[in-house]
């Protein structure tokens, strides 16, 4: 097994894999005749072929606790994908970039700590490991392709990695 | 003036004018190996018109407190409109019917409290007013339409109306 180290979520950081959804270092303007800032257009939503339309979801993910094994990692190749904590609750996102084999490059392979007022969008085709919620069960908004038409690639990575969760303090930030 | 009676939003009162976004009440399936319970599809996304494309973005909301006057509402004819509250706070939404004179039906108005684990979609068309969180100021997920063309039509009441919370405790649940 490898030690896969826990990193801050940065939008720079996770350009390659998606957006990050936060208020924090994003631009807003005021609508509402001023009432209300909006922070416009922190994920694009991806939906390809015919049969798609985006839709909106709510999901209710199990408490994973360090040390998390990751042996898997899925894609969605038909769209976009976002997870954003209905109840703060923080999470992990683990994505890998795709290798010349069409499966995960698990060289680059990368685990993020979600704060709970962060949200990822995973873009079409980004290789991630499904949600995993820390400490608690963890409520979320799923923002992703309603379709028929498959859309989830499944694939075993070559080994097993932990995160340790070393690199995050007890209060649950990263120290 | 009027008043307007708070009402409780659930799915039957609010279909004719949008999706309600909560859990209680709606079905699931399990996904990522039993891990996630994923609630599906609880809001459609509605996009009309070649330049628009869905998208998520965040919203900051001002603290609204009883007695709010109502006096204009506004919709979006391109596309659907999701309100979905980041830190758990309720709000208000005001709609409205289309009258024969593509104005607000003002005899079919309605004021819904909107619990702090429920998110509104307005579909598109819907004359709504626009975002009133309930005595703080709120962190909303918005999904809607991005585009260039005009969205967004605003309109003036024939006479103002007053929700006076009167059917809410103190504790912020309908009595």
């Amino acid at each position: 097994v490898a030690i896969l180290k826990l990193e801050p979520l940065t939008k720079a950081a996770f350009a390659p894999f998606g957006d990050v959804i936060e208020m924090q270092g994003s631009d807003w303007f005021p609508i509402n005749n001023g009432s209300t800032q909006r922070f416009h257009h922190l994920g694009k939503v991806q939906v390809f072929g015919d049969d798609g339309q985006a839709g909106i979801s709510l999901a209710r993910g199990d408490a994973f606790a360090f040390p998390i094994r990751i042996r898997m990692l899925e894609r969605h190749p038909r769209g976009s994908q976002a997870w954003i904590p209905f109840d703060q609750t923080p999470f992990v996102a683990v994505v890998a970039p795709n290798g010349a084999n069409d499966k995960p490059d698990e060289t680059g392979l990368r685990a993020f700590y979600v704060q709970g007022i962060q949200g990822v969008n995973y873009h079409a085709g980004t290789w991630h490991h499904p949600l995993m919620s820390l400490d608690k069960q963890g409520d979320f908004i799923v923002v992703d392709r309603i379709g028929v038409a498959p859309n989830c690639d499944e694939c075993d990575l070559e080994q097993t990695y932990i995160v340790d969760g070393t690199s995050v303090n007890p209060q649950g930030q990263l120290s």
